[in-house]
This record gives structure tokens, C-alpha cells and sequence, in this order.
């Protein structure tokens, strides 16, 4: 590799080093099969010092959307390295493979797929640049089968760990190009009574049943209670003192066994949740629901 | 982390060094979110040198007895480290964050909640001493949700490896003061014909639907035949040697393919297993399920 | 370990270098459980510097076949190092544990149960040498039930690692005594009219629900269409030029959303796949079924 040779003179002396010791590592590719193994075999033979950590593969199958809030979530609490990040339905079709470069002191580099799976994340670190990668011949030759974390954007990550600039793996492209997934859903309106209406799409679901609220804590006023119109908990009594109102509060502990609750969660988003319960099911709410606070 | 030159003085030298290079992480977290990848990273970046091994992330939620006896069957196999385990119902509640330290020759420390967890598998190593860690400030300031894992355990585990002192890291505390889980179930009594019986808590089933009894295997004595009483295996004819008794074996191997045994598993345990096949199922045994066995 | 000292002159300097520092670990011990991270630390403990990745533990639960077909898929993605292999129902039975040394540019070891797990995946390799490994005496002593991938197989890849040579481990074996799974069904006839029928066992479906043929590709002729006669897709007419017929392609970009296609997939084999959609689902296959193509 010989980017860091082929890279332009740094004459302030303000560019990072080249190179990475760490890759994040996250797909859909699931746990039984041998994808995610092989991959990290790859890394292992073509970056022999990197570290491997596994962000997560159990992205539900081809869910770019799942699987760019997900790498949303973790990147504010990784360090330097390359995130390498596979949910992939256009495989083999005409969605570039791409490189983005950000700022910040969290990982410089982001490898995988154009398809909106890495935009956000790469963005909140501040884009410098972007290329897109050579395109690949499979094992087929040219127009054949590729697995691409395998094939392309693994051996990528490693070159890029290795000193590569990203320049040495393929074309500049304009990152204004990248392509982004649709926003969730956060609608503000009023009652006629003047009692506020938050509209939002429900962001994740966690293992516990904690329901992320895709609008951000400190987007709320907050109050006492609030009233929770979902498909699974629509109060006929819209009144907020009543008893069906959820109480406001500031953590787990304020809650009672079995209690429901917002709260600000631990990634700053708003979220439904139940003591030692799960909210998700008590609220009838999964991914992509649409939930509807009032107070 | 000043911990190394805090510690008081080692005039005899049989302190065992500071710090570590393994973790060994155990939670209820599961694989489909990114909290396990995430305390990863934080590991990676505070202890950029330390190994993360991960016990398990698949102990059910909130199921601290489970946790536990993973935790004490796991720990006579690991080398020296620090365990950092976290299942965690009462997050953001009272329960207090803890260190233990032990002796012996495996793992050191013991990182996570002081709620049963970590009791019995610190106490087979010998407690010397604990801290209650530090009260952690959550994003949302004093008061608010933490991701304790990622913010306060991680942080603290990453500090012993780095040689920190536990008392770097918080307030000593009574060490008979720490929460234990309830023991699993093992009653002994007689039928009037003299025959004893065993009555066992399910400690475990695993994968292959092995069921480990709370009983370990140096406490029965030996006997050619036993008949098992369950949930799914009532029989009608109490005799021993009759076709409904389970043998007692020794291995696998004295079974036929499909033939239920008793024998001492692998962690010196009784264990009700069904050679190629789920003796769970042929049971009806669960965890918790109590379970009768007469010789 | 002695296993360099006691290995003989290598006068040419021809011989490998002994040792390796990579281990690569499948199994059917699954998530849930700590088997793997007890292996995990077991190999942390006796060769510390050893990377260990995690080829799959999803292999169904004893399904040795399964597990020697991923096996050989993945080995041809894997450097030099040892692969740690355990699917055994015969555990505590009078199978024998095996290292068996391959040439190649790969990993150089194979270890773990003589059942066929292990016999295609290294002969790929080109078989050099095997051992029988040691007798393990479990914790109940001789006849008692072992964890063999923690008492036996994992202590023989460390030693591997730390530069033992496989005659240290145990006793030299005729490799042509390996056991072999069944190959899998791949059978060819004719039509009446001419046209071919290809017979093939489905050798593995994936998450996304690809299903890959036993048959690899470049046993087949290409053809423009092909009809597919399976469990769940059993069209009336057999004219291959019917709408019912599958397109032989070569990318999934040569498929529009949710069309099915036959094509040469990244492991070279011929595959039944459905755009963004499961093939398994569509045509009723999963892993062992038999499907029919006639073109």
C-alpha cells in the first residue's frame, strides 16, 4: 500500500497520522453462517494488528435504515479506527461501495455500501471527503457474484489500517452525492385547547423493550405527564392528570416495578419505557410505529 | 489513574502486580443492540491493550440468579483479569456499583452490580476486600438514565487493568454487606421403605438440553438405577429397577443413542441427559423446575 | 510444550515455521451458554498471544455435516493459524480426537473429533499427517464426562500455537482412516427429449435465504433459463421457456426485486436466490432437500 507515501505534504503538521488499529465492524449478516468469521479472517490476514469489534449483526436482513440508526447510537462512544458496515440489498447491482473520511476524534474512516447506511453517522464527525471504491471482479470475473464485505470493503478497511489514504483505493466523489435514508418521523402540532402534540417515530426497540422515541430530549418542554395515544394504548380520557397519563421522569429508579415512564435514555432521546418491563409491549409500539404524546 | 503509586507499601513483595490484560464480559444485554459492541469500544479505548473475552451476552433479561450461576460455572476456568459483569434490573435505582477483590489464582476483580451477581463466583475465589464505586452522572446530570455497562463498569474495569487501586475507584465497604442471590433448592428426605430422595432446583439446561441439578455429584452416593419425578416424567411405578428408572452412568458413552442417564457433568454436577438428545424435553425441565430423583 | 526441540532436522529449511498465532473456532455450542467464552479463556490462558476468531457456533446442534460443509466454505478465506472444530455428538464415546497437519497456505491444523467434521475442509489443504490425541481423563477421572472443547481440544490448539509439534500431542494415525460425512447429492440425467435434469441436494441456505446447491458451478453448462422442480415449486409445465422457468444470471443486479434467479454464487456454487427476497421461502428448500433443475 502506498498511500501514505502518495499522500500530499502536511506542511502545518496538522494531519492525523495515517492508519487505524481498530475496526467496527457491523451488518445483517446475522451469526450462523460463516460471513461475519470470514470477514474477520480477512482482516486478520491482510491487517494482522488490528483489533475487531463487533458493533452488531444482527441488523434485521436488508434494513439500511435499522442499521444506519444503529451506527448513529454507537459512534459518539468509539474511539479512532475504521468503521466497516455491510447492510447491503443492492449487492451486486449499481449502488456504489464508497470511503468517507470524517473529522473528529471518533473513528476517521467509514467503509461500506452508499446506500444511506453510513451517512448520518459519518456526518455527526464532519465529512472531509469521500471516494468510491474500484469495482470488484468476483470469483465469477467481471458482472459475477461478489460478497463485498468479504471481497471489497473488508480488504478496504484493512488498507486503510495499513496506512492507505482512501485516495489509493478509488475516485474522489462529490460527498454531497452520498446517498441518505428518509428522516424519522417528528411532527409537533396543537389541540384545540392548546395542549401540545409530539408525532414520532419510534427508533428502536432494545432488547429490554425500551422504546426510543426518534425526537431528542432536549426538543421536549418537559412536564409532569404525558398522555400516550399508540396503537396499543389509545386512552379514551385524554386528560393528562388521569390516571392512564404516563409520568415524566428522571430515571428507573423513579419508577415502580411495572411502572411506565418517559424519560430522557441514555443517548439523549426520548423513550417509553417500563420498570423491569418492557414498553414495547405494553404500548403496542415496534420499529417505524408512529407514537403520539400529548401534554 | 494513580492507583499503582496510592497502594500502600509491599515490603514482603507478595502483592500480586497491578493491573490486567483480560476482561471477561458477561451480560444480559444480547446481541441485536449495540451495547455489548459499544462497552467494547470503550474498553478499547480506556485499556487499549487489555483482551475482551465475552462469556456471554444471552443470559435472560434481568435474570440475575441466572447470571450468577453462568458466572460461578465459567470462573474456575479463567485465568487472572477482571470480570466485568452486568445484569442489572434495578439500573438507576439504589443498588450500589461494586469492586470485589479475591485471591487465588483467577480473575482479580469483580466489576457490576451489587445485586447477587457476582456474589458466589467472587466468594469461590476468596473476597479480600470491595469499593462501592463512585456515583456515576448520567448524560442527562445527576438524576438521569445511565448506561452503567458503558459509563461506570467499562470506565472502572478499564482502570484495574491499567493498575488503578479499587480504592482509586470508590468507598471500601463491608464485604459481608454484599447481596447474595437465594441458593438453589436441595432437599434430601426418605420414603418410608428407606429409599432416599433427592429433591433438586434445575441450576441449567444448555443448549443441548442437558439438565444440571443444583447438586453437585460428590454429595450422592453412587447407585445403579434412579427414578427421576418431574413436571414431565411422573411414573407411576416407584421401583428402581424397573424399565422407567434412569440409569447411572459415567459418560456418554454408556448410553445408546436416545437413552436417558444420570451422571457428573463436566462441572462435577448431577445432570439428567438424554444421549444425541434434549433431556429437557424428555423431562419437561426447565431452570428453576424442581425435580425428584429416588434410589 | 517440546514439540520444536524434539521435531527433526529440517536440513533443507523447507519445514514451516512452527507455531501460529491464529485460532480459528467453530462450533455447535451456540451463544447461550459460556462454552465459548470458556474456550475463549482457556486459549487466552495457555497462548496469550494468539487472536481467536469466531468462524460460527450456530452450527446446528449435532449436525457434524453442516458444520464440515461451513468448514469448507470458510477455509479457503483463512490464513495460516489452527482451526478448532467441535460438533460432536459422539463426545464421551469411543470417537477419537484428531490433529490433522494440512500443506497449503491456510491454517496448518485441524483439530477436533475424527467425525467428518474436520476430513473435507483439510484435505482441501492436502493432507500432510494426523494424531490420535491423547486419552483425556475428565474431572470425574477416567470414564467421566469430559467438556472435550475445554479440556482436550483447546489445550491441543494452544500447545499448536506455542510450537508443539502435533507427535507431542498424541499418536500418529493412518490418515486414509479419517472419518468422511456423506458426500453430498449431486446427480445428472435426461429427458426424453434430451434436456438435462440436474439432481442436487441443497447444501446450505443462508440468512438471507440464498440456497446454495451442492453442485458447484462449473460443473453446469450455462443455459438461459432453467425450470425448477422442488418441494414447494412444482410448476405443471416444463417447457423452459414458460414464464415459470428461472433465469440463469450472473449478479443479482440482473434480477429485478423479488425474481428468483440461478447464479454462480461467491463460493462458486450454483445458487437459487430471490432479489431482496428468500429463495428458501419461495421454493419450500432448506438444507438437505433435494431440487431438480432441467434446462
Amino acid at each position: 500500500v502506498s498511500g501514505a507515501g502518495a499522500a500530499p505534504p502536511d506542511p502545518g503538521g496538522t494531519r492525523p497520522p495515517a492508519g487505524a488499529d481498530t475496526v467496527y465492524f457491523l451488518s445483517d449478516y446475522g451469526r450462523h453462517d460463516e460471513f461475519v468469521g470470514v470477514v474477520h479472517a480477512v482482516l486478520r490476514r491482510l491487517a494482522p494488528t488490528a483489533a475487531v469489534i463487533d458493533l452488531s449483526h444482527d441488523v434485521p436482513v436488508f434494513d439500511v435504515r435499522a442499521g444506519a440508526f444503529l451506527l448513529t447510537r454507537a459512534v459518539p462512544h468509539l474511539g479512532p479506527g475504521v468503521v466497516l458496515a455491510v447492510v447491503d440489498p443492492g449487492v451486486g447491482g449499481a449502488r456504489r461501495g464508497v470511503v468517507v473520511e470524517v473529522a473528529g476524534t471518533g473513528p476517521r474512516w467509514f467503509v461500506g455500501p452508499d446506500n444511506g447506511l453510513l451517512l448520518a453517522a459519518a456526518a455527526s464527525g464532519g465529512i472531509r471527503r469521500a471516494v468510491a471504491l474500484a469495482a470488484d471482479d468476483g470469483p465469477d470475473g467481471p458482472g459475477g457474484v461478489t460478497f463485498d464485505g468479504r471481497d471489497v470493503f473488508a480488504p478496504a478497511a484493512a488498507a486503510l489500517c495499513n496506512g492507505a489514504d482512501p485516495g489509493d483505493l478509488g475516485v474522489a466523489l462529490d460527498p454531497s452525492s452520498l446517498v441518505s435514508v428518509p428522516d424519522p418521523v417528528v411532527e409537533w402540532s396543537s389541540l384545540e385547547d392548546g395542549r401540545r402534540v409530539l408525532r414520532s417515530e419510534v427508533a428502536w426497540v432494545d432488547r429490554f423493550g425500551n422504546v426510543q422515541l426518534a425526537v431528542t430530549a432536549d426538543q421536549v418542554s418537559p412536564a409532569a405527564r404525558a398522555i400516550v395515544v399508540g396503537p396499543g394504548a389509545n386512552w379514551p380520557d385524554l386528560d393528562p392528570t388521569a390516571a392512564g397519563a404516563v409520568p415524566v421522569v428522571h430515571t428507573f429508579g423513579d419508577l415502580t416495578a411495572g411502572e411506565p415512564g418517559l424519560l430522557a435514555d441514555a443517548n439523549g432521546h426520548l423513550a417509553l419505557v417500563v420498570r423491569e418491563g418492557s414498553a414495547a409491549a405494553r404500548f403496542g409500539l415496534g420499529p417505524g410505529t408512529l407514537v403520539e404524546l400529548i401534554w
